[in-house]
């Protein structure tokens, strides 16, 4: 069993289905050696702000649902081979009440949850984001950038 | 003619004059096999927010009058061969009014346009976001990245 | 001494030591011939919102305090050759009260910087995007690509 999915099968993680979008845009495109994913928002929890209807850590947790979906899309895009791969960029947005500014600390569940499952390999540059709202009212919507490390 | 170029032609689109800004930035940047666009809003219509003054409709509009304002870089960055490109990535941010969640209706007018013009080349991996205003009071501001497929 | 050095004691400026972030991300990540950066905050200066608390002019000078703080970012990651390297893509947040739309305005403080100090080199593509607010209340969160020309 691969490093990646021993350590997911430790975590007690399942990877989800990778949801075909619904409009003329793809979950990811590979191009020379990097994944470049589309934008996701959480496949289940509450929908609102954080500083608002959500806390902080219920953010945290909708930014971790997502960093599963993304390596879910990550496992697609790379043939099942995960242990190749090593994250580069993400690109977190979070829907905050006007005085809420711990992104941040929302979108630490992706990361957070990247360095679990990926070791070093996880480690990557990041901006977190805040925004006035995000499509369905969504808590987060996280896009990355990764590389096949050979 | 290029398959890119008919296309246009059958869908009696004219690709616009690329501008040059009036800052320390320009209209794209080619590396590697990569074009990088800068953002871009649209060229003409009406201001506002979406979900406010404008409607997804009239959002969606927008997001494909700027569609033709990329195509048009991309030409410039391939020396008129876009036939040569493929899409790689989408980002789309739309004003929106606090409880508007519709942004990624609002980038697939981008988003189809692309895959008119493009066909399977077309289709890009995309983020949607919403934001609280946009430059000049703009309904979307558009970037991509594009690759030379050969 | 190399040009951005000899360029960067000229402007009387100092690179600032770079932070190293407390969560599980990194400040660059280098991949292929590509430097990305993370979103960077100014590292001193007035909190607040462009248009509300902070001027435009207030907002140019955080954008270029953060320009300088990527220089330094960049100047780590290629081992202090920055004369390497060109600038390819930077992607600017203004934390904008609601009727303000001079995002571009305030990140020219960055892309004047980078010009300043780069020349030629220094030019990239660009977004400039308002936001409701920005992590610590910051009025500039600024990320960037850069890329060894050799």
């Amino acid at each position: 069993m691969s490093k990646v999915a021993s350590k997911l099968e430790e975590l007690s993680l399942t990877l989800p289905a990778v949801a075909t979008p619904v409009a003329n845009y793809v979950p990811f495109k590979v191009v020379n050696n990097l994944i470049y994913t589309s934008g996701n928002t959480p496949s289940a929890g509450p929908a609102g702000k954080v500083g608002a209807e959500l806390s902080v850590e219920e953010g945290y947790q909708a930014a971790r649902n997502v960093g599963l979906r993304l390596i879910a899309i990550l496992n697609a895009a790379s043939g099942g081979e995960l242990d190749r791969l090593e994250i580069v960029k993400v690109l977190g947005f979070v829907a905050c009440a006007p005085d809420c500014y711990d992104s941040p600390k929302v979108i630490n569940g992706c990361s957070d949850l990247l360095v679990e499952v990926f070791g070093e390999a996880g480690k990557h540059a990041r901006s977190a984001v805040p925004t006035s709202g995000l499509p369905g009212n969504a808590p987060v919507e996280i896009e990355l950038i990764a590389r096949f490390k050979d």
